[in-house]
């Protein structure tokens, strides 16, 4: 759960917690400051974590953390050090105490810190256009531009030798060197993600960022959304065509090649060396392998190994695919 | 036919109106005033109307317009009372007097009208970014943000608690309560509707508008057209994702999730509580039911019942489609 | 290879060329001028061509260029005259070459020549909104209009009576008369062309332009690329919907109708009195003839003669697709 970004609003007294819940709760001090959210592996003494299904039993039985939203049929695999707060929904729980923590993380207003960059320390060093706006907690490395109109928001950094074209955003994102963005980008708002509800949707805080690693290049039009609780990530020397739509949590290796109008739903991990070609599309929580193919227009719904070229919805075996279809 | 925001030029006198359709007419008093265009249900006295397919003969023998656009096979349907006009294709002549009425519905030229937010009376009210703009006839309710470089053209009715982006265009459209629309969109534009023709194809007026209910949210680089002669309209708490294309007269119902890339085809009305994956794309003219799950990349092409999952291109059940697919 | 915008830096000496190459070559005239880099059959004396594939063994007999990059198996075709320069890949040498004669056609960085139209000659012929930006060498007909933020970058010769939308960048791109662009477009950027390379992937030049004729509309989130070797073209009365992908090298007839979220790739022809169905894809390098219909959502991956209509992916004749799929 990586998190440079989001100020954490902590401590806050664990009765404080509990009325979010909206749970009545007797415990023997209810003063207590509890100064942080955190899965069950990273979470300390005075933080508070979640553990919402059995697949992380192993897990839980050794959290660190003094407190734990779960359920009743799963807190007995709690250490006794930890108290289980036992809620109806661990995850809709979980999203409310971190929207507490971190409330900056949740919705994506523009930037009101954003002024234009002829009033920024970046005036000196960057190549910029008219109307260049920059926020806070910015960095920008040496021999960058950065296009017309475009807006750099709070908590970005951009390496050495990288290009940002006009009318693009970027916020919550590392910027390694030598990457190009190209015009009319949103990158770094946040995903998708809430938990959906008929009398009002409620949104889930997104506290991880974009990461675009050296020599990238993001094509006109393009989204990348950040992550929820991990981050976003494309990796070094991967090319992104025009119009392309990546989800939260993405992580994509490198020297992938990825064409056109191309959309990646949440939580995928696309492998090294990877050619994904125009309008292909690929469904969430999936692996693709590296050296894999998808050939243009395909919609990938499983997993892909290493090693394969696969075609069509759902995308199969390049040659099967072909030979069926003749 | 709602349009609360385009300027009515009348009136026209009769003789004027057969001008613009390049017809000779004989008519004994060509210099009576026509004061609207509208469809055969509501077109009273004075007014003008359109009558173009037998489906509408019943609705046609009780008009109370005063003259009537129809073709010559057609025009027995009409009572005494109303005057045909009698043209080779009525819809060409609808739109031609359609636009007469209405020439501002006609093209989406720039809002010339708009100017710095600053100078305007919200610059007290509303919480908003660099270089935003405001047209004619714009009206935000209480404890709005509005992004940088964000325009909002003239014809937009705001209402509480909404948040708008950065590099976002509306016009022509009522947006209601708790809405949030992200950065990068295009809403209220013209729709894709033209009479083909090789020598200059022949734009039609759209003098319908778009519709936001509450709680809405609009994912970045979105594009919601308005409609035509009706309106476009996205039901209360539908969530759309990233880079999603609304077609004009689209009509979507409440609780409805829609992923990344989706495409909805002009005039199709969409149920309440609908899921769309991502990158599916739905053709013109169709009606999904309630409760209906679109699998990602499907491709519907004919209505679907409530209460059905499919998939696939052309999109059939789900169960089917993974069978078959083995 | 239309080429009317880019600079071309030369003379070069040939040692200067062979240096760039990192080649150790001996000839009798190190000094020698080089003008310019052509095709087989444009370029003259005192010229460089390329040569990379058999299948222009007869072109190159005739070739009239002073020196032409080819590889050791190819360069007993050219005549006398031409001096072969013998590389390992043909294309990225030319690549190579290619750059440094045209320089400005590598790179898409913002435009700094770009200043505020108030400051231009076009304050007087232009309708235009606030934040519009003028690069170097546009020129702009009579009766134009271009909206709030948008950016000419330099490069752009704009007809009469044309209509620019708000946000919307263009450069390098020739628009004949009468021409719509919509909002938020970004029309001549190099396009996806490049040699892929596990260290850092080559970008190749792209020396071509956008030309859109007379009577076209390009609706909102558009992007069309630029060519690399040869011209994007879209033909006379061509309306494009929203969100389209048009990639480089591609050509598009008259009289042609493309629905939302259509991409076609690089360097397929399209005829003329094509309609293309929402979503639809079109693969690299392929040929579509006129009065064709693509039916909504379908993948071509091969080429489709005239008068013919397709679905399906991978796309074959409608009734087929339909009977296939009852």
């Amino acid at each position: 759960m990586s998190n440079p970004f989001y100020k954490n609003y902590s401590p806050f007294k664990i009765s404080e917690i509990f009325k979010s819940l909206k749970l009545q709760f007797s415990y023997d001090n209810l003063d207590i400051d509890v100064l942080d959210i955190k899965d069950l592996v990273n979470a300390h003494n005075a933080e508070i974590t979640f553990f919402h299904s059995k697949k992380y039993s192993e897990v839980a039985k050794k959290t660190k953390a003094s407190f734990c939203i779960t359920t009743n049929s799963l807190k007995h695999n709690l250490p006794t050090g930890c108290v289980p707060i036992i809620v109806e929904n661990v995850l809709v729980a979980t999203s409310i105490v971190t929207s507490k923590f971190y409330p900056d993380s949740v919705n994506d207003d523009f930037d009101v810190s954003a002024i234009n960059i002829h009033e920024t320390e970046f005036k000196e060093k960057v190549r910029y256009g008219k109307s260049v706006l920059i926020g806070n907690n910015v960095s920008v490395g040496s021999n960058c531009s950065i296009g017309h109109n475009s807006i750099i928001e709070k908590n970005v950094i951009i390496g050495d030798n990288c290009s940002i074209g006009s009318n693009t955003i970027i916020r919550n994102t590392i910027i390694n060197n030598n990457v190009k963005i190209l015009d009319n980008c949103v990158i770094g708002k946040h995903g998708f993600g809430f938990f959906p509800n008929n009398i009002k949707n409620l949104r889930y805080p997104h506290i991880g960022i974009v990461i675009i690693e050296d020599d990238c290049e993001i094509g006109c039009g393009s989204t990348i959304d950040r992550g929820s609780m991990s981050n976003t990530v494309i990796g070094r020397n991967t090319f992104l065509d025009n119009q392309i739509h990546i989800a939260h949590n993405v992580k994509i290796g490198e020297n992938s090649i990825i064409a056109g109008q191309v959309g990646i739903a949440g939580s995928s991990v696309i492998g090294s060396n990877v050619k994904i070609g125009g309008q292909a599309g690929i469904s969430g929580h999936l692996k693709i392998g590296n050296n894999v193919e998808i050939g243009g227009g395909s919609g990938v719904i499983k997993d892909i190994p290493d090693n394969t070229k696969v075609m069509g919805y759902p995308a199969k075996s390049i040659r099967e695919f072909l030979k069926e279809k003749k």
